[in-house]
């Protein structure tokens, strides 16, 4: 059967299964004082170009923006956020959990609008009533957003501007960050997010590890002892070698771009099958989440032989799936796909 | 330079990774809901003799021992444990971070007396005022303990008594199960685990795993929506077959216990050969931490060639350290230190 | 100068004071524990036709809002409420705060409709991901609203049946229960209440007491050592005596209808003579907060004279003022506001 | 029947109750920001000697600590507290509700000694694993303690000492403070307090209010925002006036010093009485609190006649009950007690 569920239903890319293998019985420091965490620290600040940035590495997307807002935040701010953002929807409820509210803003295919938070952020500060409401402390959004859509250099700049002005910091969720950053047509890239951005995870989950994110703080600015928070939060590694080596080999020799580059190059392929069928594609994604439009019938038969997420039922007679490729698609399934559609 | 510093300073049992590589492009779901987590969770039903037992993978100890205590207590109730009790001393506070006291009780050798609960229980019970204090909801022990120590079979079968007197779940940390089952003498398996306590985990972080604990339930007492729980705490990882392909390796062929005993019969060895050199060993621990009294100048000395764990300054003139054997533990190497000692 | 600022302007109603001073040197247990707590609970029991009822007294809102949706959530779950909802909105994120999402649904003059409430419930159990989200684990709701508008008792009805339906308690905010029961034509009575909500609280703050609300459990479903609870919340009072002696004092010869009715007539004088005036209320609000559109300039000559409170702009020529009426207001009062006008 | 069970059986000293009636009717600001609050604030500063002090009004004593050390310190960090000390045992874990632990040091007659402080800290920081462990982050004192004694001015000192060489700052829990400076012979004062501590608190319900507590940061240390802090835990009360009016009361012409002075002397007749009776008071207690070693039968006959606490039984043939004098404790009855022994 053939699977386009998502960006994460095989294992790792080779190289990192092979790496892991070659230095299984080095005997190394635990919670993440080795070799290979280090090497992999300084090869991504080269990739920000931001020798200053302090950079954890963390497992999951859930936990690490979770850890990155609740260390940022005071205990009396919440995030702002758009109201289709990963943390106020599908995260269990964990940044609640920890003690901050989810300040909802408009989302535009995704994506927050830097003229909406300035208004937003304008009349909270001038409500009399403002200290008995939640401070907005920080922002968050996602880059490729929950719908594949991507933002501008300048409407991140603009939002880094809003926020600044505002003393705030803004913080990108880069779950899917390589698939962003490989897109054909975006002007955004590594450099300019860790200037625009006071945090930012960049995803290797979803772009080739069996698990891990790095989080990146680009100014000098990671919050005071933040292992003890990482500890606190049950979210320390006792061999951090397993997350140091994947990092260290997805960012030797490009590994992460070319691996990205090869995802978002089986989307365009799909992409393009599928407008050629005469299937509508809803909403406008250039990365590796295309969202297809199929009558019920023909969702139903498919269905039987690929697998795909549903992605909702906009009138009675239709269906939108979410087809998802990543660094293991394979051209041959993307041919089987289009001629089954 | 030799190592004896930890049981968790090589990467995973070399079977582990080979099981990795081999199904590494296999397209599975993710969440946990894959064959390997199916097969894995079986095998330890079996080897728990307990077919009802519900398991759960998480990736480390502080993270499952903060996950189930904060599962199992209602808000105003706290965990009993030893005051040397690794939720109490060493998990920078996970547990009260996720609003929950511990209760301390005496250890004797790193171990809860049965009696000492029972008499604290009643106490809290027959306090006037104990609606204004902080209610036992259930007790932590560990297995082996902080020390390398060990409950006997009678032991664990009075707190499970005491416990259920009291209604109050018992939980076992099994950061390093498998070396105090294969501890020669002990009179504790397994099986008897799971009929004594009501939650517990197998550590494989610190046996044979890149990452990993299950966290068994074996009385269909699992929190309901647990899944959700372990989400919110910023635990679930996406691709859980990393979790389900090493324990599923780890129980095939008894491959957990053999590697258990491995590390025990290098501890003999290790323990054997000290006390043969005439030095002594604090602490009577039969499983793979051993504690040594070392002059303050032996230690400076060794120090150069052997890395260690301090453990504690018993006087001005003398210095303990801990030395650990693990599943990778090579016969030369305890017999280099020896020849070093 | 005048004030129709809030509804908390003045300290207590005389009895009250009067009561306080009487019992003053009275020897009385602490914690709540005390006659006048008895015979409190069992005075609101009638007026709620509730023989079974537990009640428990707090000092403030935010307070009782707080504690009594943290008691009855489990972790994974929210509470839905409208967005406008005080518990959203206004009071710090203390929800948020204590572990929990307020999940918000769409408000009509303050209201949620139960037909949006089951459309929404059942979207959330028909989500093939709902593990990954927060449940919805109750519903909060205001009477009267934060507009001052009320449900009706087949409004009641319908939200009772939906929640029994997904088998969640429904809970009813009565800050300013009096003013809502004593509106003229409201069809909803404190029994009813007590029938159709599964907790609720009588608002003695801004309804004649220095502080306190009653919390009403009518179903014998007091969440389990609800005082270890209040105390670990902070919230329980060493001197119950001053919450037991206002409500026993309020719900006394029904002193608690009286002054609510005795503000809602000055409301609606204020009401008529502002149509009459020839100004427009914003918000048809049947009780004692009224919503009145100034042109700017009469709002700052107004704001001279009067205490009002801001609300809104609604265009940049005019502005929302509201008006608050409480036990307290002096009709006196209400004609030289009007004279003014 | 007699009762000396605690110093909160009466109401409020009646000048606070007959202000509550002068100013019951004057229209003020909610939320504190009413001249009432103001005034108190501005006598307490002058009572500290201390012009500087921020002063915030809380209900109650749990409330205050709660707030107070939640607010003061890092997430990371706890609180150090003698294993006796209220917050580790009788606030129903209020503490470690809001995420923090209680570090607790040996107590000597209910207090904690400076050079043992002085070690706990420096072991801390010296031990290689203090990342994994709970930061101290202020220390608790509560004074008089729980046990009735006082600290000195010395200890006092000492403690600051070694808190701000720590650079963590010294919390002081006043909820008897007035009986503690009023006791015959101590060399500690209101403004030795404010000079030593960086916030405490004067505790008002067990010193003649009818609720309430003065927060005091003497050293323009109050955590920003505090306000929204304040309503975010449930604690801020809509009408400040009712805190504000009752330590303008009690700091006016010193009737805070004078019901203290009172209860003390009530106290040490009570004392004198019962030694010259030959019973034997456990614990040197120079305060309020008395504890008395009386045989079981001797207990159980006078407990028909007064209501006292119990304390302990030291052996099975003895009780100690603690008996409480406060500002409104009669000489006769007192004598009616000795009478009775």
């Amino acid at each position: 059967m053939l699977s386009f569920e998502s960006d994460y239903i095989e294992g790792a890319h080779e190289q990192i299964l092979q790496r892991l293998v070659e230095t299984n019985l080095e005997q190394l420091s635990g919670y993440g004082q080795d070799i290979y965490c280090e090497r992999a620290k300084e090869k991504i600040r080269k990739a920000c170009a931001c020798s200053e940035a302090d950079i954890f590495f963390l497992t999951g997307g859930t936990q690490t923006n979770t850890i990155a807002i609740d260390a940022l935040l005071k205990p009396y701010e919440g995030v702002v956020a758009a109201k289709t953002g990963h943390v106020s929807t599908h995260e269990a409820g964990a940044i609640e959990h920890h003690g901050h509210k989810v300040l909802e803003l408009s989302q535009h295919q995704g994506k927050i609008s830097g003229e909406e938070l300035r208004a937003f952020l304008e009349r909270f500060w001038q409500d009399e009533n403002h200290e008995h409401m939640v401070f907005p402390g920080m922002v968050y959004i996602s880059h490729p957003t929950e719908y594949g859509t991507l933002y501008t250099k300048a409407e991140l700049e603009e939002l880094s501007t809003v926020c600044h002005a505002y003393e705030i910091p803004l913080y990108l969720d880069g779950a899917r960050l390589g698939y962003g950053l490989m897109s054909p047509g975006t002007d955004v890239t590594l450099p300019i997010i860790a200037k625009c951005c006071d945090a930012f995870y960049i995803g290797g989950t979803k772009v080739g590890a069996l698990c891990g994110e790095a989080l990146v703080f680009p100014k000098k600015n990671m919050p005071k002892y933040f292992l003890t928070i990482v500890k606190q939060h049950g979210a320390l590694l006792a061999k951090g070698r397993l997350l140091g080596i994947q990092f260290d080999t997805l960012f030797t020799d490009d590994l992460y771009f070319q691996i990205s580059r090869h995802a978002i190059e089986m989307a365009m392929l799909l992409k393009e099958g599928i407008l050629r069928k005469g299937y509508a594609c809803c909403l406008e994604s250039p990365t590796n989440q295309q969202f297809v439009l199929l009558e019920n019938a023909k969702y139903q038969a498919l269905k039987r032989e690929v697998a795909m997420s549903f992605w909702e039922k906009p009138d009675s007679e239709h269906t939108v799936v979410r087809l998802a490729t990543s660094w293991a698609t394979r051209q041959e399934d993307v041919e089987a796909f289009l001629a089954l559609l």
